[in-house]
């Protein structure tokens, strides 16, 4: 039951969205250029960081709506992400892949234990720049949307099988702010 | 120094928005609309919440800058800022705004703490939906951008004179993003 009255039949960010448009409009477009936009991570990487925080701040929603998408883009490859979520270390990913994860987990329990050592680490297993600056941002905005939609206790679907069209709707359409009702 | 190479001559935040503008924009655009944009509750308060936030988070930028902005917006009662990062509960505020700092702060240590009592007690003290709900996404927005600051050790001004009129700027133009350089 949320905390405050919301627009029905929407879970999750989406309502927040409905509720508030102004504020909606700017998160959606951050998700967009995040996760969809112009990066040398892939698509499926990019979710597959924003699914490991968000399963690191307990965020059921947004654990399980990433993962759905991280899944749908990974294809036949798809069992890397229950893998990442239960130990990133121990998962079938590159070793680029662990580094950023790692600092993914930094930024997630205190940003400023990010090191020079695990950068120089993330750098010598193969990460530019713009990969470090992309995972930290990740990172950071799913530390932001885990707390919006749990911190209003909002509507999230107790059934697994809810979130396979909602993966695949952001995989393939993207972040599409939701009509105001 | 920075874990990355940023284009030089900007702190903190402008300094992350002007290598990546395309998140730039986005994440301006939330600042603007959440802390200038349409609301009951006053700007001053918006930034009140947006430097107690990310003083929880020992965000040295982010709570010099938003402590600024609301000291300028606060005029002659901006003694109100030091005393709320010191303690908001013996501060000389409304009972509504110890209720949303109170809302805020769980928010920042783990919003599934967000319980049915305290904004109850939130309400009673006179919040709307709308506050409560605009107190949880200030309180989560800070914690991404404290952890995008901090987790890319952006730079960040030690002199506190610096800050006042990067604050008056906030607080009368707004959330303009960088040009890129």
């Amino acid at each position: 039951m949320p905390h405050i009255s919301l627009p029905e039949g929407f879970p999750g960010i989406r309502s927040l969205a409905a509720y508030r448009p102004d504020t909606g409009v700017a998160l959606y477009a951050l998700a967009e250029a995040l996760l969809r936009g112009d990066s040398s991570l892939s698509q499926a990487d990019a979710e597959l960081i924003a699914a490991f925080t968000s399963s690191q701040n307990d965020c059921t929603f947004c654990t399980c709506s990433h993962a759905a998408a991280a899944r749908y883009l990974l294809g036949t490859d798809k069992e890397i992400v229950d893998a990442v979520i239960a130990d990133y270390q121990t998962a079938p990913v590159s070793e680029k892949m662990k580094m950023l994860l790692a600092i993914a987990q930094c930024v997630q329990q205190d940003a400023r234990t990010v090191s020079d050592e695990i950068v120089a680490n993330a750098r010598l297993a193969g990460a530019t720049d713009r990969e470090i600056h992309d995972a930290v941002l990740i990172a950071a905005t799913f530390c932001m949307f885990n707390r919006y939609v749990d911190g209003l206790a909002t509507l999230t679907p107790t059934d697994p099988s809810a979130y396979e069209p909602m993966g695949e709707r952001m995989a393939t359409l993207g972040y599409v702010p939701p009509k105001h009702p």
